[in-house]
């Protein structure tokens, strides 16, 4: 189940809607076949395993990270193949949580006669598929922050100027994250102010993240990276009602996805924009900036993980800080998190921390 | 020698105004005598460890971390010890820069007949030895300044609640730090914030490090912890030629020391500060706090390295900043740092950062 889980990894940010599943098929104590969530949710994992087996998968045992599906949407029951392929026992981490699953497909697989083991590693399982198992449960993104300061917490110097305070290692490894998540989403007053790209660059990537920014008035220019390049990767722009209807057309005509939300107290409703990102199928967004919209997540509840990069180089309180007014009454109501791992970049300290359950 | 600097480093802020110094004698293989500075910096290492080995010093190989020293202090010097006890051969890390030794130690060893064996480990013994260095090389200490803040680089919430943003074991860590170091020094807002008595608990330490407060005012109160400990543990006020009488006398009447400082543009001068605690003969000093002290280290180039605590908390932007105020002009005028460690401790992150140099 870990070599599955290992597989079912390798999905994440390019399976979306779907689940990032991991299967593999072992037979006598040899591996007969591999198999994961390929690039656009299809195939599944378990039919790329059979397949890879074929005739070796009858009276195997399949390890697979998720209950194997039971209906028809765009491929044939996972559960029915495995079923066709004789094979001997299943073995899952997590009961599927979509109503059109949910123990149907261990069940079809029992009365076919087939041995069925639940909740191998299910926490594991949890941890990595918690952006689909959080959209389909809670119709929400998992929503993964990053900050990237100075030691004293701050993004750029009071001038704006931010390249760079956390060196080369440091920006690999936000490519590679950005990779791992189905979009990237900024606010716009780092649109405005960095005029980023936002894609995957120099890890050989097929699929670019979808790019997403929060831009209520749409002040951002179709002029900017952005635009220029949004024929070529989806680019989703997020705006209020009062979004002047020239900048809509302007951004269309670029062929960017423009996406309404309610405002509430003049900024948008960032759970109302997170329920439609989710509503179109998105698990898991990583929010690169800036310190507004971090700090709306935070105040909103919409925050599951913080990935913290910290550079060695001091601003002064007079830079931009990482994370916006939070409005506490005390220090008992701060927004608390568990660490999950550190480790060192180059020559800046990386770490993940997860929000605690309230 | 990585033996002996082990034994050196545990003098590490109880010998000032002397140098942490270990030393290990071996004859044919095995260890005979071992050593390091005591408490108070006498007796030196080299004493302790050729009276452990008694006679069987004679023929023995001793490893220095620092040269010998050749004068008559308060003590005999050691290279005579070493010369009388017929040690065969002398391997040393450093030249002492006292120049009452600078190399007259190793020249009255070889002049003896003896091997001397100059700079092993050399740069292992600079940075544990870094605060005498400094105190003799610059007339400063060396400085190590230490940040606890929330993941955004918050201290406290806006209305100064800081209890607790770090867990327990980063407090003991920290308690281990201050113990390290031959003071402890705040400034007067922190100290009439938070009424620290900055001694150090739950170690079982004999000696506790200079308690120092930058009050150019005397603005804090005889009344406070600090005060009512005074007696018992070295408080240190350094404060401005305007600080007025009664509050002298006053602290002067719970047994704390003033000093004079100058002051300039309507601060203490922070360097001259320094200059005086090293004319005092303090080679290590601790500074916890808080965010006008710490920019004016920065400011002034007057800080060695930087002890980072990061509590899984967001406080917001407007909670206070471990950091003042820089000025800086561009990013490129930031201070930088090296990355020399980091680590978990408890549910916070530790990193230590070493100053670059400009």
């Amino acid at each position: 189940m870990a070599h599955a889980l290992r597989l079912a990894a390798r999905g994440l940010g390019n399976v979306w809607p779907n689940p990032a599943v991991g299967c593999v098929l072992v037979r006598d104590g040899v591996i007969v076949g591999r198999g994961w969530t390929q690039p656009g949710g299809r195939p599944h994992a378990e039919v790329r395993a059979l397949s890879q087996a074929g005739p070796l998968a009858e009276g195997a045992t399949a390890y697979v990270t998720l209950e194997p599906c039971a209906h028809h949407g765009h491929t044939p029951p996972c559960a029915d193949a495995l079923i066709a392929a004789r094979v001997a026992r299943v073995v899952t981490a997590l009961t599927d949580p979509d109503p059109r699953v949910s123990g149907k497909g261990h069940a079809m697989l029992r009365a076919a006669g087939i041995a069925v083991t639940e909740g191998v590693m299910a926490s594991e399982a949890t941890h990595l598929n918690a952006g689909f198992l959080k959209r389909v449960t809670q119709g929400l993104p998992f929503v993964t922050l990053k900050l990237a300061a100075s030691l004293d917490g701050r993004t750029a110097t009071a001038t704006g100027e931010s390249r760079w305070i956390t060196g080369p290692d440091a920006r690999r490894k936000v490519h590679a994250m950005r990779l791992a998540h189905d979009a990237v989403m900024v606010g716009s007053g780092t649109a405005l102010a960095d005029d980023p790209d936002l894609t995957v660059r120099d890890m050989g990537t097929v699929r670019q993240p979808i790019r997403i920014v929060l831009d209520r008035m749409l002040r951002h220019s179709p002029d900017s990276r952005l635009g220029s390049t949004a024929k070529d990767h989806p680019v989703w722009l997020l705006h209020g009602p009062s979004a002047p209807d020239p900048a809509r057309k302007s951004w269309e005509a670029v062929g960017a996805t423009l996406i309404e939300i309610p405002e509430t107290d003049g900024h948008l409703d960032l759970k109302a924009a997170l329920q439609t990102l989710a509503s179109k199928g998105l698990t898991r967004i990583f929010s690169e900036g800036g310190g507004t919209v971090a700090a709306a997540l935070v105040k909103g509840g919409l925050l599951d993980e913080l990935a913290m990069f910290s550079g060695g180089v001091l601003i002064g309180s007079e830079g931009h800080a990482a994370l916006g007014q939070l409005m506490l009454r005390s220090l008992s109501e701060a927004a608390r998190t568990v660490l999950l791992l550190e480790e060192r970049v180059g020559n800046d300290t990386f770490s993940r921390w997860r929000l605690a359950l309230g």
